[in-house]
C-alpha cells in the first residue's frame, strides 16, 4: 500500500531548471525528428524527441545524472545501487562510471541480454535475482547492507523526476507551439518530469501517457484516482511493467490530461513501422505511444504532438516480430 | 568499354550551389550525429551525416530531385524511367510522385522486397528483369521506347552528381574543421558529388571512398588509373555492386584521396554495432565505411572524419546477421 506524500512538495520550477542546466553538461541534447509517413498515417503533425539516442540508450541517463551528482562526496565512496529491469541500471552504471563511482545493479534474471551486457560493459557489478518485486527489493537491501552504497530509486525520487523533466525542457527550447506531448508510463518518472516542466513552463500543453493494455495500472490509477498496483503484467513493453511510486502517483493524478492504452499487436506493428520508415531503433516501450495514438487517432487529428521516444535498447538477435 | 569524357566538363561551383539551393526546398536537411562509442573504438572524432533519414531512406532522393526538376515540362508528361537495384528506384518514384509525374522503374528480380514494396508504394510502375546489367539495359530500352519516358541514370548524370553533392554542402554548413569525409562507392554518384563540393568549397579535406573487398572495382580503377568493371560481384552491400560511369570515373580518378576496402564480415559486424550503439538503421552498403575505417584505423587516429551514412533500407524480416 502506497501512501500519498501529502507532506512532501513537488519539485519547484527552479529545481527543474537547475536539473536541465546540470544535465546538459553530461547528456546528449537529443534531436527532434519528423516523418511525413507518420503525419499522413495519423493525420496530424508529429515530432519525435529521440531519447533512444541518449547516452546509455534511453532517457534514464538524465535522471541518473541528476541523482548521482546530488549525493555527497562521502557517500560517493561507497557507490550507488539500484534494482532495474534494464534501462535504469544501464544508465546508472554509465553515470557512475563517468564519475568514478562504483555501481551495484540488482537485475531480474529474465532481463534482456542486451541490457545485461551493456550494464556489465559499463563496469557495474550485477547481482541477479528472481523476477519479482519482492526478490528485487530484498536482494537490493542485502547489497546496500553489505556495501554501504546509496540506493538510487529508478523513478520514485525527486532528483530522478527533475532529471527526466529535462527532455521536455529541451523540447520547449526548440518548439513551443504544440498541443500535446505523449510519453510512455512505467514507474512514472518520465511522465512526472514532463508534467512538472509543462506545469511551470508551458501550461497550455496537454501531457498524455501511453501504456500497454496489459499493463494499464497507471490508466486504472488515473481513472479511479487512487493507487492501482501493477501485478505481474504480461507485455512486450519490458520497461513499462512497474507500478507508480508514491512521488510519481500524485504528480500524475494532479497533472495528467489523458492516458491512452494500446494492444500488444499495435505496439509491435508500430515499432516495426518506426524502424522501417524512420530508420531509428525504438524499443517496444517507446512504441506504446505510437500505438496509443493509432488507437485514438481522433484525439490527434490536425494537432501538433510531440512523442518522447524513451529508449532504443533492443536485443537485435531477438527482434520481437521474429518470435 | 567506357571512354573518358574528355570533351565534357565537370559541373561548376555554381551548379553545385544551385543544386543545394534547389534540393533544400524538397529534401530533409539530415542531422549529424556523434557517438562516444565509435570515437573510442576508432580512436578519433567521427560525425555521422545521416542520409538514412533522407526522404525515401537514402541520399538518392537528392540527385533524383535535381535531375527530375531539370527536365522540361513537355518531357515530364511522358514520365521518367530508370533501372535500379533499389534505392535510386525508390527515390525516383518518390520524387516523381511529389511532382505529379509517372515513374517506370526497371528492377532486378532479386532486389530486396522492402525496396520493391517501397517503390511500389510511391505509385511507380515496376518492370522486373533478370539481375544482369544487360537485362536491365535492354528492358529499360523497351520501356523508354514504349512510353517515351525520360531516362534518368542512377549515377552517371551530372544533374545526379550535383544533387548528391548537397549532402557534403550541408555538412560544410555545420562543420568545417574536419580532416576527412568518407562515403561508400557504388556507381560513384555520391563520392563524385562529394569530391566536387570539396574541390570548390573545402579543398583541404580528404575525400575517401569505401568498398567491400568483394566488389572493389573502384579501388582497382583508382589503383590502375583506368576503368575496371564490376563483374557479378558477391557482396551483402547490394547498393555497391555497380560499375563506375563515364562521368563519375574521371571525377573520382581526378579527386579521390584514398579508397579503403572492407571484408563482408566486418561490414556486417559494423552494421550491427551501429544499430546497437547508435540506434539508427543503416543498410550494409552504409556500414562499408565503418568497416573500412575499422580495417585502416591508423589513417583515422586523432583525426576528425565525417561518415556519410548513405541509406537505411533494409528488409527487417531478413536482417543479414540472422541468416
Amino acid at each position: 500500500m502506497i501512501h500519498l506524500a501529502a507532506n512532501e512538495k513537488f519539485p519547484k520550477a527552479s529545481d527543474i531548471k537547475a536539473a536541465k542546466d546540470l544535465i546538459e553538461k553530461y547528456a546528449h541534447k537529443t534531436p527532434i525528428l519528423t516523418s511525413t509517413f507518420f503525419n499522413n498515417l495519423f493525420g496530424g503533425s508529429f515530432f519525435f524527441k529521440c531519447d533512444n539516442f541518449q547516452k546509455s540508450g534511453s532517457f534514464k541517463f538524465r535522471g541518473a545524472t541528476n541523482a548521482v551528482l546530488a549525493i555527497s562526496k562521502e557517500q560517493k565512496d561507497f557507490g550507488v545501487a539500484t534494482h532495474s529491469s534494464g534501462n535504469f541500471g544501464q544508465a546508472l552504471a554509465m553515470v557512475a562510471k563517468m564519475n568514478g563511482i562504483k555501481a551495484f545493479i540488482v537485475m531480474p534474471k529474465n532481463a534482456p541480454s542486451v541490457k545485461y551486457n551493456a550494464t556489465k560493459s559499463y563496469g557495474a557489478e550485477i547481482i541477479q535475482c528472481e523476477p519479482t518485486l519482492e526478490a528485487r527489493e530484498s536482494t537490493l537491501l542485502d547489497v546496500i547492507n553489505k556495501t554501504g552504497a546509496s540506493f538510487i530509486h529508478p523513478y520514485d525520487d525527486y532528483k530522478i523526476i527533475e532529471g527526466q523533466s529535462s527532455a521536455m525542457m529541451e523540447i520547449l527550447d526548440e518548439i513551443s507551439d504544440f498541443d500535446n506531448v505523449i510519453a510512455p508510463v512505467g514507474g512514472g518518472g518520465l511522465i512526472s518530469g514532463t508534467i512538472l516542466a509543462r506545469n511551470y513552463f508551458a501550461p497550455h500543453i496537454n501531457v498524455i501517457g501511453a501504456e500497454p493494455k496489459d499493463a494499464d495500472d497507471a490508466y486504472r490509477s488515473w481513472k479511479s484516482n487512487s493507487f492501482v498496483p501493477s501485478v505481474n503484467p504480461q507485455t512486450v513493453c519490458d520497461g513499462l511493467k512497474t507500478s507508480l511510486g508514491k512521488r510519481t502517483l500524485p504528480i500524475i493524478l494532479d497533472g495528467i490530461d489523458q492516458i491512452f492504452t494500446a494492444s500488444e499487436e499495435n505496439v509491435l506493428s508500430m515499432m516495426k513501422l518506426v524502424w522501417e520508415r524512420m530508420k531509428i531503433i525504438v524499443e517496444p516501450s517507446s512504441a506504446s505511444t505510437l500505438a496509443a495514438i493509432y488507437e485514438n487517432r481522433d484525439y490527434f487529428i490536425n494537432k501538433k504532438t510531440v512523442i518522447i521516444i524513451s529508449g532504443g535498447n533492443v536485443d537485435l538477435d531477438n527482434v520481437p516480430w521474429k518470435k
